[in-house]
């Protein structure tokens, strides 16, 4: 086990307590623990909070810091997500900002205590508390609304940087392992077989295996869909068998 | 303009009209239109719904269409999102499963209609549906707890395969600028005359024109920033040369 960035969260003076129970799941899906509070609605058991976290209602939520603005600033390094606004003389706080897919891979291997900050409700993070962040992030989105919930600009965040804290998921190495070019070519050798065993009309040979060639050849085939399909093809087989009916093969 | 994937978003049988509004408003956020419910809760002007959709309360949410599951099935290339299960004989309808990543490149210029589906809150889609389903999708997460809420799980959904439906987002090209070798170099030209100008101790000037070259090396500074550095420089050496104590250069 590789030593893991420290990365707490940090929500900025939340309106709804159903936010503060939105992040806390986030949190708990992706791997983080550490949440800290500034200025927070209620969220003890029984709020929306409570409600929305989910299991993480036990751990994440229960255990969750309350501090000051200040005391976040001179704790962590602090990265706020904001909306993308470049207009007018605020520009130079609000750029330059990374994408969450930049920021994760510039925070492997960082050694230091990060604060992902999230900002409240309506106008998120005022342009003072942005000049005392060290850095900013933004999450690509539509021109035309680009300004995402605060639960949801969270889930994003924690999910594009579950690298940093997660050993492994939930899914296996290879969520979809496709079988060997070997056991694809040995069910093409059983399908022309099958098609002599059943005395399919030369007429229309060549064009229906390379029809099943460009037909399975795009379906990324697992191996067991390609252990499924001789199965089929078997099946078929020992029924003509037992009739007689299917043709001799040489 | 190029044409863009058909792909339209279908909740079966939420039970919160908060979920239909949040996942409204990822589809707004990340430029997806077309929202089908499958047996919805109530979603019109006044409930959770529009409430959480935001500003998609107006088109997206407004003009979803209601339609069947088997209606659902007949018309699109359906995806299933799921959390990831592999136990037990429902194996075969539960993998194998892309991840959203992967999907974006596979579905990037596929000429079909695509539903992406998203199950009820607590049990998802049943195996019944499941099996159904053209393909499946599953976020990564944390193993101990991969389960995510219904709009977050389609907002990540959403926000991973924005590249289908956004021709552009609301960040600049490349939202952080980097100053060129040659624009940080004279940077580095002007530290140098800046220790003559001000007598640095000779002993100690090989350090710091290090420690400015690896600091100021690992920031990525963009032009705007080597610009202000350069002024502060200056509006330094401005002082010294009006008080004539700045050191003569030669």
């Amino acid at each position: 086990m590789t030593e893991r960035a420290r990365i707490s969260v940090a929500i900025v003076d939340a309106e709804t307590s159903g936010n503060v129970g939105t992040v806390a799941r986030a949190m708990k899906n992706f791997g983080f623990k550490d949440l800290l509070l500034i200025d927070p609605p209620p969220y003890g058991p029984g709020t929306e909070a409570a409600g929305f976290a989910g299991r993480a209602r036990a751990d994440v939520l229960a255990e969750a810091t309350e501090l000051t603005f200040d005391a976040l600033v001179e704790s962590y390094h602090t990265i706020a997500f904001t909306s993308m606004t470049t207009s007018g003389d605020t520009k130079h706080i609000r750029y330059p900002v990374d994408t969450p897919d930049a920021l994760a891979e510039r925070l492997n291997g960082v050694d230091q205590s990060v604060a992902l900050v999230f900002g409240r409700e309506r106008i998120g993070l005022t342009n003072d508390e942005l000049a005392r962040m060290d850095e900013l992030c933004s999450i690509p989105a539509d021109p035309t609304y680009p300004v995402l919930n605060l639960g949801q600009a969270a889930t994003i965040a924690l999910y594009e940087l579950r690298s940093l804290t997660l050993g492994d998921t939930q899914l296996p190495d290879d969520p979809h392992k496709c079988a060997s070019p070997i056991e694809v070519e040995a069910l093409f050798d059983h399908i022309d077989s099958f098609l002599d065993t059943i005395a399919y009309p030369p007429e229309r040979r060549e064009k229906t295996e390379i029809m099943f060639r460009r037909v399975l050849g795009r379906t990324d085939l697992t191996p067991r869909e390609v252990s499924t399909l001789h199965g089929v093809f078997r099946c078929c087989e020992q029924l003509l068998d037992r009739h007689d009916l299917g043709q001799p093969q040489e």
